[in-house]
């Protein structure tokens, strides 16, 4: 793996080197870890790199490793970066032969998300897409229960992101983190909603399998300075005509990260709370509740295969980026050894970071409409 | 006391009489208990009443009530029958002179609402209105750190009340709760957002003061063959600007009666759960958070004026229609002694009944109207 | 009903009171509400109660509404004053044809409660005592789950009684709670063992129906200058080979009144907690957990016989004495109906009382024998 | 490093593995993972090792890998085998020159850990023994709310470790875990007291300083055909007078792995619990209860030093381990580059081992006696 970002001060560059590193099927071999070379270089010793193989940019370390024999260079590239580097980088990765996982959303916006798609079935390549939240057992064994029909027909879903860390103007102060992510020209045409919202919109089509008919929805940047919206409501029409709430914030004062759904179907409910994430609750109105719980009982194969400790012994975030990071070098494997892709062992992709800028773009469009209630959702 | 309406077989004519107990201010004289007169009289046997005060309809009991003499006759009556009866029992009784606790919602329509407040006013008497849930000695508290500015200026709040008691067809089978809850003849122009919907509303009212500007409803009806929703998803603006969202079901599959509300401003957030009344939780990003419980440390003086028990000693449901019919005799006290009423035992009026009724019909307003996406809230 | 204790400032009285009142099967017409005539005076008529039935002192009471014409005169004794004042006030009820209810633990000492329960049977009377928290629905089904064999074979046993209320010398500062309940001649053997440890023994009894075989005590008092244990950890074995753990405190920092219970056995596990009384969770190893809600399903007759209200509606503190004083008058009313009791509307009475005082004085006992690991219990 | 133990069958090994790998301070360059040549060759091939880096027994491991020049062979051995081999493959790799990771417990018995502590204190070499759990951050939290003296003087600790995995003969199946931990060649003189009792002891040890004075123990085997205790339960007198109830048991039905504590002193309490391991709550009587939460509002440079995510992300099991291995390869580079230990990032060693043996030895023996009521414990 050689990645592309992810300098020291990054947050998720460090989170897509443990968890590509848990499982022991990946190691880093090689990175461009900053547009700034010096911190490209910092980072390389920092993490017992080989001087020659920290580069001071990403078309520096595609071009070089791919000249390198096979066996010792890079099989593929992590790109961690902020989103507007996220398809020049991919794109030139895939045109030199490797294998791609990107940090979400996809691109910077939906055109460019339907051209690397061409690119992507054009090199015949892998691309994950570490939408990571979807790789949690509890989240496996949601889709489990919707799919073998538990739920019956799914009539109302609330999905919500709320978070508290941007109540002020954070982007202000220099946080790295805030800057990027409230800046259109890195970060596209959203912010909560493309950084936080994209996550609702996949975990719940993951789970169910519904699609967006139509959206309403409500942006609001509550903090003044601000680029982009820190505040998103939307309605939602599913194409099964189930209902939906879909909100997310980075407003809401004191709450840290916590991304939660509840789907109701005319069987029974489900609810999951990303901050405890190895307990589901199962209810039915007729029976009461069941608690759900990683590791515990007779879970689905999906759910036991994202798995690692036993019962009791907490999982967290960093094991769903193992978990999509394990999946694509099963992948990797796969294609070497000339199998099949088993589909126990799934992960997002293109389709998905499609869905995403979609996403943003309907939301975008809708927020800026304010007279007419649905927006058709469009792809 | 009086009461109209809550047979034996009626869910909330015993929590009136339980909570009007409670507090040894209240005593049940006299009750129109049915609009069957044989259900009536079974009704006041079992509560030991003495026949010839057990009547066989409101008017009855109303005209004959009146000819009693002074401290023999009920000095006022407590109506929970279904909402069509809100109305006519009401008029009737300030009519004549007795003053009126009434179940909420107050009235069949707004119209009636706008009606019964003049005929309050003429009366010059005290009309109280049973939104119970305001009563809750954490909603007291909530009610204080907003007016006491801990929560600096109000930027996002959601009020949900999921239920599951209708996933299916239970009104057809005889089930008297609903029956009259889906029946538009008896309960209005709405079924959930009429019955729970409601509280959503005047919770959020009594707490923060803000207003409803403009909302954007979708209300659905899930199971074949009702008459009215059971479903609503609303997108609120404020006056002050605040975001809001309010969602309520009565198909949310194994949800039992999960009112909540969370409320966030500039400086703080909180969070508390009907079902788990006695905790509310404060957060903050720098601070982390507290657990606020009844009872425990510096609380407001409302919050210690609506609090029965010492610390961890759990209050419930009854203690909310207790607080407002123990305020309620305050008030009636207050007024034969020529005092002015405490503001510390508050308890909702008609004020509150004409603005949940006109929540009603602005929401339905708005589902009703499928192009345009804001409904201006009128009064 | 007429009161014995339970002036204005008391705790306890007013729980009686609102337990008895909240069904509306009993009626409070008289009381000596406390060892002060005038204390007594000003709490009758902030009842209402009429002049003339409110006495000085219960002696005065007992023999005066003797005097009253059947019908007029109370029925029974509520005793609600500090332990040392249980035994003598019973005792004179009763021997004057009043039934009894009385708060616990039943007597100041064991020979006392045994002194009693001959009284009791002498006189043929009913005599309830108000081991209130064995009257939550939730512990109706504990038992009801455990004597249905779903548990299988109870192997061990935690419960639990910490507060925190007396982590330093409250009752020098004249707080009358704390100071009748740290002082041996009102309170008797043991402090915080004797107030809440009781409710330890009694709730693990009335569920399982298991018997304390020996003990191993070890009690403390933290705060200087207090005259009786604020700390109990005990050990213990059950007749049939369980083993158990019953510690209680009254300086666990912070807590408030969390009794709580784990009863583990061949085939499945329960956990129940005071502060939120209506749900237990029931735990298996090979098939997860369920939670069990009140009025959620199909629950125990047991536990449906004693909920009030639909589900998520939260019961609470004041509705375990309105449990026991209902079941009270029911039994009250079958026996003058010549009726047998309903065993489903059950209540603690002597025998239970026995068993607290034997309690109290077996663990003083082992707690001062600092040499032999195990005391057998004696009765 | 190298691994001693850890097949692929193992739970423990992949677990250390990951610990290990997780910050990428480590290398895995060597095993000896099984006793059974081929077992360890099969798992070096699935770890992608080098087949001339996997051996068929640790003291060949040892041997071979000591002579291989610097840089190239492993600078320590990671032992996670049964108990009774941690002797003399720590004692073979300190006394060839390599530090050592051992798995807890340090030995199989006291005089084992005694012994070892000399061979160390020979080698002057390092060894950390992964008492993994004192590693969350909320538990260097509660080290530091003590050592700050914001609980006040220590009174009362209640440490617990309920499990539920060996409700029944589970051992006599095959499960290799089962087998070995109540088997007492290979696991030592006790069954649950070993595997997790000493972990309370540890933990409590770890964040009080305080030390056992005397104890008093009940221990009780609940399966029939077991080996060792599944259950115990012991009243503890501190050496500053603090009061302890420790109990553990994997008989506790449909627990998972509940291992907690609470402790309270004169100004405040504390509750943690393993499960949620990123919450702790802080309690007072007067001003209630906070929530302290990982990377949340300002927390002690220790928490924060052994947190990876932002607030919300949530961490778990296995960065305990990896915190353990990130401070090991902190004091080994620190050694290396002639720097002293920076006590921030610091690990257990062989006197938490050695507490480990004598708390197992001295509650045995206490449980054996059954007259003495409190037994001192010996060092």
């Amino acid at each position: 793996m050689g990645m592309i970002g992810g300098s020291q001060e990054a947050f998720i560059g460090a989170v897509h080197r443990r968890g590509s590193q848990l499982d022991g099927e990946i190691e880093l071999v090689c990175g461009a870890f900053s547009s700034s070379a010096e911190k490209s270089k910092a980072t390389g010793e920092a993490l017992y790199l080989p001087e020659n193989r920290v580069y001071g940019s990403y078309e520096e370390m595609i071009l070089k490793e791919k000249e390198l024999p096979e066996g010792e260079r890079m099989d593929f590239v992590s790109i961690v970066t902020p989103n507007h580097v996220h398809f020049p980088a991919a794109k030139m990765a895939l045109e030199n032969g490797f294998h791609v996982v990107c940090d979400k959303p996809a691109t910077l916006n939906l055109a460019e998300a339907k051209e690397l798609k061409k690119i992507i079935e054009k090199s015949g390549l892998i691309f994950a897409l570490t939408h990571n939240y979807t790789a949690y057992p509890m989240v496996k064994e949601a889709k489990h229960l919707v799919d073998s029909g538990q739920l019956g027909e799914i009539r109302k879903i609330i999905v919500e992101y709320p978070q508290g860390w941007l109540i002020d103007l954070v982007e202000a102060t220099g946080q790295k983190q805030a800057a990027w992510r409230t800046d259109p020209a890195r970060c596209g045409a959203a912010g909560a909603i493309g950084d936080i919202g994209t996550h609702c919109e996949n975990l719940i089509e993951y789970i169910t399998g519904l699609h967006i008919k139509e959206l309403c929805a409500d942006l609001t940047i509550f903090v003044e300075g601000r680029m982009l919206d820190d505040d998103g409501n939307i309605l939602i029409h599913y194409d099964n005509g189930a209902k939906g709430i879909l909100h997310c914030s980075q407003i809401c004062n004191g709450e840290e990260n916590d991304f939660n759904f509840r789907i109701y179907g005319s069987k029974a409910g489900i609810t999951w709370h990303q901050m405890e994430p190895n307990t589901m609750v199962f209810r039915t109105r007729d029976e009461g509740a069941r608690i759900i719980r990683t590791a515990v009982g007779q879970l689905s194969p999906a759910a036991n295969a994202h798995t690692r400790q036993p019962a009791g012994h907490p999982e967290g975030y960093v094991e769903t980026f193992a978990n999509i990071y394990r999946n694509f070098a099963f992948a990797l494997r796969a294609r070497w050894e000339g199998k099949a892709q088993d589909p126990l062992y799934d992960f997002p992709g293109i389709d998905e970071g499609i869905m995403g800028m979609a996403f943003i773009e309907n939301v975008v469009r809708s927020a800026q409409d304010n007279t007419n209630k649905w927006t058709k959702f469009e792809l």
